[in-house]
């Protein structure tokens, strides 16, 4: 088994990976940074950097506290959080059918165990 | 502008992405591991880390010395490690084109310099 992750690079250094794209899942499934950080096993302050790096990587934001919301109150994503979640989520699946026959024949020759890692 | 990083995450762990596979290509080019870290301006320790890892992580080495080749003298990528190569970059072109509209998409949004880059 052998999977392919994908990363958005942008002209600025900003990047999007499976990292950003499963808080931002995480926030429009529980509706909180706070529940959603929780859920990955991540500090709230960790999911709050990568929130305002994504805040500020565009020209509007992915997040905005949702209606009643306020310190550590509710949150959402924006129209544009979700159309960028949906778009990554998108790339993903259809790269992972495209590059499927390649993994297989790579994933053949892996390793159950290699002692090092980097 | 915006482009899309791929990598290959296998079951034990072991990953491939945009930098092992520069370092291959090259080794191919300069046939030699420190020209080729050279070329990267990455140090050697680094360069021979990496190659060292992608052979642990196969059933077959990557790299090997060239003919007459000792420390220091010359590498050549084995015959799997050219397929390895050949199908990173077949599937990071195949991806770079499904991706392409969506990518666009998402840079019309990008702001050129955030301050906050994680």
């Amino acid at each position: 088994m052998a999977a392919l992750k994908i990363s958005i690079v942008f002209a600025s250094g900003a990047r999007i990976g499976p990292g950003k794209a499963a808080l931002l899942e995480s926030i429009r499934d529980t509706g909180s940074i706070s529940a959603a950080a929780r859920g990955m096993g991540m500090d709230y302050k960790r999911a709050w950097t990568l929130l305002d790096s994504m805040n500020q990587a565009f020209d509007t934001p992915v997040v905005e506290a949702a209606p009643g919301g306020t310190r550590g109150g509710g949150a959402a994503l924006t129209e544009f959080g979700a159309d960028l979640l949906a778009r990554y989520r998108r790339m993903e699946a259809a790269t992972a059918g495209l590059a499927a026959d390649d993994l297989a024949v790579l994933a053949a020759h892996a390793r159950p165990d290699p002692g090092l890692k980097v």
